[in-house]
C-alpha cells in the first residue's frame, strides 16, 4: 500500500508519517544524528510522495527500469510547468539533463567562466557553493543581502561596485536559501541591466521556485525581456519542493541567447543523472501540481506557527517568515550563544538546525530551521530549543557559548 | 506483483521480460534508438531486479525515503562482499560513498594527483575515461593491450617505459571493459612493483569484479601484498552487476595506506550519491549473491551462444570469450566496414553496437557487443548482423566503407 497524503482525516502530507516510521528513513535528514535529536536540519521533507510519483516509480522497479537515464520527456514537462506557473516558455529541445542543481551549476560555470573567474553570490547561501566553486577554480565574491525591519534585500549598489570590479558571473540564487526572499520583478531586472553593463553571465538557481508561498511572485530571471535574461542560464528541478533529492536529476535551462552554451554541455554529464531522478521529475511537473497545493498549504500553516511558537517561548528570536522555501532563517544572536547557535541547541536541546555559519559570515549568531514537517514536531522542535535554554549564558555576555 | 527472475519455467533473469516490455523502458540503452532498432550497446542488463533489491526500493518509496544519501550500511556490506567472494577485507570505516565509479574516479585523482599529471590507462578504454581525465586537467597515455591468439594481455615492458617517463597514477581496469580480461595475480604483482619502484599511484576500476565467469579468478589490487596495492585506491560499486547504474551509488575503497588520502574526499561529494542507490547497493552486496549466480549461469550460457552464432553467421568476426563482464568486444575488421562497424550496422543492420573507436585507436574496426539479454535477442542481434552484411564491401578492399 503506499501511503496517501490525505490518509488520516485533514492531515496534509506534512502530517502523514509519524515519528517512529520517519526514524526508519535511511536519508541524510534521519541518520546523521542519533535517534534522540530531532532533525530540523537538511532541506529534506517529512512528507509521503506525491502518489502519480509513487506509483511511476514503483512501475520502474517492476520494470526493472534502472539502467542510465535519458532526459526522456522531462524538458517537456518543465516546460509545462514554467508555462502554466510563471508565464516563462523555455525551449525543452535547448534543455539538457544534469544530475543535479549543485552540478548543474558546476558544468554551467565550466561553460561560460574561465578557471580565475570570479564569481558574485549573495550572502548568506547555499554551503554548498562554498565548496565547489572554489573546487573549480572560480573564487567566490561574497555580497551580502541586507537585513533590514521589513526582511531581506539586495544592495544593488554593492553588486554594481562587485561587477565593475571584474566579476565575470552573477550565481543568482531565487528563491533565496536560506533567507526566503523571493527577489522582485524590478531587481531583477537592475540586476539584468547591471549584468548586460559589465558582461557578467547570470546563473539562475531556481531549485525553490515551486515553492512561492501567496504574495509573492516567483519571476525567472530567464523570462526577463532583457539581455542578460536570454543570455542567462537557469537550474532548475523538482527535488526540494517534491522531495526528490535522492534520485537525482535538474535540468540546464538557457535564455534565449544562451542555448549554444549548454549545447556544449558533454554527453557524459547525463550518465550522473539518476533514471528514477528523471522519471519521477517528470511526473512532478507534468502532473504534481494538485499535491504541490496541498503541501502550500501545510507549509503556509506551519510557516505561521512557527512565528506563534517563537513569539511565545523563544522571544528574542529573529524570524522573518519566508516568501518561499521551508526554511526560516533565525537570528539567534540575541541568545548569547556566539557564533553557532545550532551546536548549542544540538549539545543541549537534541534538536538539529542547520549551523549558520556554514552560510558565510553574515550566518554567525543565525541557524536554519526547516518546517517541512509535521506541526506537532514544528512545536516538539522550539520546545526543545526553548527548553535548552535553561542555564544559557547571559545574552550580550559575549560571543562564546559555554561548553556543556 | 513484483517480475520474479526464475518466473515461467527454466529462465534465467535475462530471459524475463519481452522485447516489448524492454521497450517500455526509459533507460538510455532503450532509449538512444528509435524502437527499430535491437540495443546490444550500453552496459545495462534487461533482467528484473533482483528480489530483495525491489522489496527494499518499494519500501523506500513506500517511506517517502527519497532525500539525501547517507553512506548506511554500504560499506560494511560490500565488506562482507569482497571477504566471501576475493577475500579481501577493506576496512569499512575508512571507505566514502560517492555518487558513481567515474565521479570516484574523477575525485580520487583529483586528491591523490596535481593538475597536468599522466595518467595511464590501458586501451582499448572505457570511454567517458577520455572525457574525464582531461576535463580534470589529467591527460592520459595511452598504454594498449596486446591481442595475441590467446586473448588481450598487458604490455609489461611499455607500461615500465610509461611509468618511467612520469606518470603519477595508473587508472588499472580490472576485470577490463571492454576486452573482459581478468588480470592475473603475476601480472598485477608486477604492476605493483613497478608502481612501486616509480612512485605511481594506482587506482582500480573493479566495477566488474562481481561479473566473473568460472575459470578466472579475481585479485582486487587493494588486496596484493605490496606497498602500491595498500596505497591503492579502489572504486566499487554494485551497479553492473545488479543492473544499478541509474541509482547512482559507489564506494572508493582505500588500500591500507590510503586512508588519509579518501579521508580527505570532500562530504559535499557525497549529496551527489542517490540514496536509492545505497540502499540498493547495500542489498545487491549483502544478500544478492544467490541472484548473481543465476545471472552468472545465464550469462555464461549467452558468452557461449554468442561464440556459436558468430562462428556460424559471421565468421569473419573475432570474439575472444570474455573472462569477465557481459560484454563482447568484437574484431570486425576483416568485415571491411571501415573504422567504425558499429555505424554500418546500426544503419544497415537495425541493431546498435557500441562503436569501437569511441574505446581509442585500437577501437577502430572493433565494437562492442552486450550479451546481458535473452538468448534469443543475442541470435536476434547476430543475425541482423549477418543480414546487414549483404551486399557489403568486399573484405580488404580498403577501409572505408560505402555509404548506404
Ligand atoms: C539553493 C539551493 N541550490 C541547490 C541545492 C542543491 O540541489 P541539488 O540537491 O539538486 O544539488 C539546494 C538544496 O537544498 C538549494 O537550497
Ligand atoms: C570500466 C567501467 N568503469 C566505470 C563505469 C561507469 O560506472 P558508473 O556508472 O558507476 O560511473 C563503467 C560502466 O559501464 C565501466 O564499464
Amino acid at each position: 500500500m503506499i501511503l496517501t497524503s490525505t490518509g488520516g482525516g485533514h492531515a496534509g502530507p506534512l502530517s502523514a508519517y509519524t515519528l517512529d516510521q520517519l526514524r526508519e528513513r535511511r536519508s541524510s535528514k534521519w541518520r546523521e544524528y542519533p535517534p534522540d535529536v530531532l532533525p530540523v536540519w537538511v532541506a529534506e521533507m517529512d512528507t509521503p510522495l506525491a502518489e502519480p510519483i509513487a506509483a511511476a516509480l514503483a512501475e520502474a522497479i517492476r520494470q526493472g527500469d534502472t539502467g542510465y537515464a535519458a532526459t526522456g520527456g522531462l524538458p517537456e514537462a518543465f516546460a509545462g510547468f514554467a508555462a502554466r506557473r510563471f508565464g516563462w516558455r523555455p525551449d525543452p529541445a535547448a534543455m539538457r539533463l544534469v544530475p543535479d542543481v549543485m552540478a548543474g551549476i558546476v558544468e554551467v560555470l565550466h561553460l561560460v567562466t574561465e578557471p580565475g573567474d570570479r564569481v558574485v553570490v549573495n550572502t548568506p547561501a547555499y554551503p554548498p557553493y562554498f565548496y565547489w566553486l572554489p573546487r573549480i577554480g572560480r573564487p567566490i565574491v561574497e555580497n551580502p543581502l541586507v537585513l533590514t525591519p521589513a526582511g531581506y534585500r539586495l544592495d544593488l549598489a554593492a553588486l554594481e561596485r562587485d561587477f565593475a570590479a571584474g566579476a565575470s558571473a552573477f550565481l543568482l540564487c531565487n528563491p533565496h536559501n536560506p533567507t526566503g526572499l523571493v527577489f522582485g520583478e524590478d531587481d531583477l531586472l537592475a540586476v539584468a541591466g547591471l549584468a548586460g553593463r559589465y558582461g557578467v553571465r547570470v546563473v539562475s538557481d531556481e531549485i525553490h521556485a515551486p515553492l512561492v508561498y501567496p504574495g509573492a511572485r516567483h519571476v525567472p530571471f530567464g523570462s526577463l525581456d532583457a539581455t542578460a535574461g536570454a543570455r542567462s542560464i537557469t537550474l532548475a528541478s523538482a527535488s526540494k519542493a517534491w522531495n526528490l533529492a535522492g534520485l537525482k536529476a535538474a535540468l540546464a535551462v538557457p535564455g534565449a541567447e544562451a542555448h549554444a552554451d549548454v549545447a556544449r554541455i558533454a554527453p557524459e554529464v547525463a550518465d550522473g543523472a539518476g533514471l528514477l531522478g528523471v522519471i519521477a521529475s517528470e511526473v512532478a511537473f507534468a502532473s504534481g501540481e494538485p499535491w504541490l497545493e496541498e503541501l502550500l498549504a501545510d507549509l503556509a500553516a506551519n510557516r505561521a506557527l512557527l512565528g506563534e511558537l517563537l513569539a511565545e517561548r523563544l522571544p528574542e528570536a529573529g524570524y522573518q517568515p519566508p516568501q518561499a522555501t521551508y526554511l526560516a532563517w533565525l537570528d539567534l544572536r540575541a541568545l548569547g550563544l556566539g557564533d553557532d547557535p545550532a551546536d548549542w541547541l544540538r549539545r543541549r536541546g537534541d534538536v538539529a538546525l542547520y549551523p549558520g555559519p556554514k552560510f558565510g559570515a553574515p550566518g554567525r549568531g543565525f541557524a536554519r530551521f526547516n518546517f517541512a514537517t509535521s506541526p506537532g514536531r514544528v512545536a516538539d522542535a522550539v520546545g526543545r530549543m526553548a527548553a535548552s535554554l535553561a542555564g544559557r549564558p547571559r545574552a550580550g555576555a559575549g560571543g562564546t557559548p559555554v561548553r556543556p
